[in-house]
């Protein structure tokens, strides 16, 4: 992995300092959080992002995700429960959050299979987003909807996808971010590895959908979108091996992740983040 | 009760054995549940879904919801807040399910008196669901809607509705399960009743509406829907008062009850259950 | 303020009485509150509902939201996530609501700067809120609404809200509630200020959200609409404190404002509201 200057941090070392100072600054300015969301995790990803700091706001309705998406801070498109209305607010905030210059990050849920997604999904990547996460299924699938349409076969690993994860990476001008066991992030240059996190956090609904959320609002703090979005991944996971130590099963866990996440300091995240 | 083969159980000990083992079969197995639920209990939902053991999708828009029916394991179709995209969507997974053998459960949520689902609920009824799950009044509605619509009063208990269950077993095909202090479960022919649970359920949303999803991922082990019933309703009321006992309030009962299903062992299961 | 008769209360330790008085009332009665609200909050709002000792039902789609808003006992319209159904539902009940003298109360979120939004609430304002709840920012907007139109600035604090609520009161025949650090209730001729809540409510989505819910509920039990909605935001806010008590952060106090949401006795009430 090439050392790069410290505003584009490629080593570790420097990865997990770039990690701990973004959750400051996310702490302290609170980026405003736009979501368009699946209909099972709206409430978990808004008291997420509320517990990193953020300021959550659900405007996913035609007419006005676009013009909030002009003055959002970061904005969150995913595919998880695709009504008609907000299958016309997303490109519509898509594009106005490209012109704005709002990052914004697409969560591709469950396209290869499902018919509408897939298309829209296709729609989504044209206006080429800021940040793409997906598991390695929705990673594949979606390179492959670039260069023509395959299908997803759900039993694909991280390491199944690194390629297709680059190619997309590329291809869209995006950072691509891969959720598994070990996480894998890259923008098609630099790449990285973020090896906290609990299983737990397979066992509550929006466990990943709402670390696209988080990954909205750091993206929000700096324009090094591959630091940010592995700065993301960090606290979240880093916050997951918190709430783990003390569940006593998948209700418990999600309540103390989120008290975990609120309690998260930069100083913690430093020590903590196993990023390689 | 008359006594049955082993494969078809209607003793309480054999339908308690049978739980036991449908229960580890659903822990092993990871029957994929496809939920077309309301908007309030989305969330939970799934979150039950996943502590229990199964994998939860919640797929309710047309064109999609017809597709996955074919290859979930199970389907929920709840009437709880019904849109125009869900009634479209609704009886496309119906039939979807029909045609492929996937069993599906319906969830007539507060038919009687409101008429936009009351109509919805005539039609998917005529697609013969696999399980029926409902409270008294709910039930005693459905059963008269069957034969010319008549109306709902919430006032009716259990008992009052084992002749109109039993009625509509039969005449819909369905296994219907009635929810109450104690739960009813019949086919037409055979019936159990289930004493476990606790009135905390009641001041959860959603603690009736999930136990639909659950019915529906016990349904994907075994052919005996009526076992499987049986089965569905002893693994989640045996949860719910493994967290009463040391729940503060009805905050911490629903998270302490999915610590409580996804800790649940089959040996447990088998131990407690209460089928008369 | 004025001293007015026990069952118009004004002064601060009749307003207390009353509000014990009108918990025990919700406790006893049970009403049925009807939610037309946005997407992110139904389930927490649900589970207020239930806790407070009240029936929620969110019946909130067109040709059943009116037909339900004459049986119901309150009725909440919260414009969080105003889709295209809920915006005809509205109206719908907000008119039968009217007719059949059914409360209700009008949440208009993020009302201003958004224009969908901006022009249902004020076609709802011309239907006469039985109550209206919002931040300073929201009443403000909806203040000048009446009047023509003015945008919204999110950061003005409750004491700069205080004349827009009076006037807005006495405009649209409401009971206008200004949450904040210090909530403000007024009718346009009474006021009372609330000062129990803990900042924690700012960190779970729906801490404001739901307790419009149960400011239907208690507006369910009594004519005085300034009275049950000073009582409601008294009984809201003191769970909350006792929630911040042992709280470890946002997700614990979630669930712990639910327990003693569901604890609080109307002698807790009586002692520990904060009503000047």
């Amino acid at each position: 992995m090439p050392h790069t200057s410290p505003s584009h941090p490629g080593r570790p070392d420097d990865l997990v300092a770039f990690a701990a100072q973004a959750l400051g600054r996310v702490q302290n300015e609170s980026p405003l959080v736009q979501c368009l969301t699946n209909a099972v995790v709206t409430g978990f990803t808004a008291n997420v992002v509320l517990a990193v700091g953020a300021a959550p706001a659900m405007v996913d309705i035609p007419d006005e995700a676009g013009p909030f998406a002009r003055v959002a801070s970061g904005v969150l498109v995913n595919l998880g429960t695709p009504r008609a209305e907000q299958r016309a607010a997303m490109p519509e905030a898509a594009r106005a959050a490209a012109e704005a210059g709002t990052p914004w990050v697409l969560d591709p849920v469950a396209i290869g299979a499902l018919p509408v997604r897939t298309a829209l999904a296709a729609d989504l990547l044209a206006l080429r987003p800021t940040v793409i996460r997906g598991n390695a299924s929705e990673i594949i699938a979606l390179a492959g909807a670039g260069g023509g349409g395959r299908g997803v076969d759900a039993s694909h690993g991280v390491g199944d996808a690194e390629d297709a994860a680059a190619q997309l990476a590329r291809t869209a001008g995006s950072v691509v971010a891969v959720s598994g066991p070990v996480d894998y992030v890259t923008d098609g240059t630099r790449s990285a590895r973020i090896a906290n996190g609990d299983a737990l956090l397979t066992r509550v609904t929006g466990g990943g959908c709402a670390l696209g959320a988080v990954m909205a609002a750091f993206a929000a703090v700096d324009e090094d979108r591959f630091a940010t979005t592995v700065a993301a991944t960090s606290a979240y996971t880093v916050a997951a091996e918190s709430a783990a130590r003390t569940a006593a099963g998948p209700g418990s866990f999600a309540v103390g992740f989120l008290d975990a996440l609120a309690a998260l300091t930069p100083e913690d995240l430093a020590k903590r983040a196993e990023v390689s």
